[in-house]
């Protein structure tokens, strides 16, 4: 038998098999061996497919913890599945690893993806694994499902309804600025708790699947915030073909975020259309409110009204005193 | 109204509106506006879900045309599927586009996936599209169906079957050495059809979707050849638990494959070894294999026997003499 070959693990099965193999067990993963995976979808129910890629330098800082970057490639997605009313079936990952990166930073972002997938009860299917001379790129796919017919979209907002987040906005783009200013005013203001919450915040999105039924009873048209309150609410309204008011003074702040924007007023811009917030925008019908708040008390997830649609088009954003709020920039954008 | 604002268009909303909205016509695509897709799988069959991501510098070359590139990207995903015996279901698009890579570039890129996904069936359901400071990253998630229960595994070998393979192989390989070296002595021997041929190759797989239904009927164990025949059937063989002998003098190869090797021996090796060839490998009961090819003949594809598994464990590669050929490299890696 000595002229006979072994089957010669490469670099990439090695990787794939140490690193990635012990953190996908489900049985559609046939252990990460095979071109494909398979895995039977809930009979009668449609399938929800989202694919967010995040790329170091854009959407996460390349000095992050490996494992928070995993969590916040995972969370992306699953944020998307329950904005449309989805439950979770499956993710799949494509990664593509800079030449410098260490095993032992791979190992703790594939870590972290584990330990996630596995809170959110999701499993990781398959994917790809590739090298990059440029910085870091985390591709995942996300598939949930949902009764036939039932997915909410954008769309589906009705004049005369309320709007709703669900909740805290900003934290996420205040923990960005943060980083980005950290001698600004607002931040001076802050104790250290107040900081690592607006941190954590940002690295740590919270995909509100608790909600999704919810979604689905009561929601005309929904999104998730990821691009900034404001810029995100006026595409939704768009989209729908109708108008909105909503009130500054009623999005919901956490503690850090009120007292930040507290001390220096103009960090109030940042909060409303920052990005990163993963938290869900929707349009309620005044009759179902009662039935979201069932299911947002059910789940211990926050929901605020902070204005109306309308007839019409456009978005006004009002201050306190009603008078129109103004703003450089509406939403993130990377082009 | 003066006050109420537009919703203001981002530069990638911009950029998904003008080039990949019009490639994404299938209603569950929801026009691209949407966080997520939405579509009703067959009822009662399995999902087959693959993800592989293409990386410029590594997986193609950066001044490869745009939509050769996006054809690529999806091919090698569907060839994914087709070995596993599934039918394309829908797909998926992720993109890290380097800062510099001009418009039309981009343009390009999405009229080339427009229209391979068009020509194999296949809708755009939607993704992702972002910057990055380093190398274009192409990452596809193709999902495909198929009868519960009768994906086609790559461990599904047993002894004493027939090893067949589609198609040719070699020419992709062959085609990306005489990108690299064009002035090998086996390329001097070609004409200027036979080098178009292998370069063409190595740009545009061919997935061999055709063979999805012969597979699931008559095959054992099955996969795409993508990282080399030598190396790829080696872990076929071992995940099988199975041994394989192969003739090197059956391995069907197309008349430049076969002029190029005449003139330089050397390039057995390459087209044996080298990657992309995107055929399928496949094991198949004697019983069976009038089956296959009643499939094969219907499709239009090639099925070439070229050796036998066995019990034990290894592969044996033998020569016109009979004697076990060895390999520097059994298979492409990029670790």
């Amino acid at each position: 038998m000595t002229d006979r070959r072994p089957a010669a693990p490469t670099g990439e099965d090695h990787l794939i098999a140490e690193l990635f193999r012990p953190i996908a067990r489900h049985p559609g993963a046939l252990g990460l061996i095979d071109d494909a995976a398979c895995i039977a979808p809930p009979p009668g129910e449609d399938l929800v497919l989202t694919k967010d890629a995040l790329v170091a330098g854009v959407h996460f800082f390349p000095e992050d913890p490996p494992d928070s970057i995993a969590r916040k490639a995972l969370r992306v997605n699953l944020s998307d599945l329950a904005a449309k009313g989805a439950t979770p079936l499956a993710v799949l990952l494509a990664i593509a690893i800079p030449k410098d990166m260490p095993f032992e930073a791979m190992a703790a972002f594939a870590r972290g993806l584990g330990a996630d997938t596995a809170a959110h009860g999701v499993p990781l299917l398959g994917g790809d694994t590739v090298r990059t001379t440029g910085p870091l790129v985390v591709s995942i796919t996300a598939l949930g499902t949902l009764p036939r017919g039932e997915m909410v979209t954008r769309s589906g907002a009705r004049p005369g309804q309320a709007i709703v987040v669900t909740g805290t906005i900003g934290d996420a783009a205040l923990g960005l600025a943060l980083r980005l200013e950290p001698k600004r005013p607002g931040f001076a203001a802050l104790d250290p708790a107040q900081r690592a919450h607006l941190a954590d915040r940002y690295l740590h999105p919270r995909p509100r699947l608790g909600l999704a039924g919810g979604l689905r009873a009561a929601a005309g048209g929904a999104m998730d915030v990821s691009d900034g309150l404001v810029g995100d609410l006026a595409k939704l309204l768009a989209v729908s073909g109708v108008s909105g008011d909503i009130d500054a003074a009623r999005v919901p702040l956490s503690p850090a975020a009120r007292a930040a924007i507290a001390a220096e007023p103009a960090l109030l811009e940042v909060a409303l259309t920052g990005g990163d917030d993963y938290e869900i925008l929707a349009t309620v019908a005044d009759d179902k409110l009662s039935s979201l708040g069932v299911y947002a008390t059910a789940a211990g997830i926050p929901v605020t009204v902070i204005g109306r649609t309308g007839e019409g088009a456009g978005l006004v954003v009002k201050d306190a005193g009603g008078a129109s709020l103004t703003f450089a920039r509406a939403s993130f954008s990377h082009f």
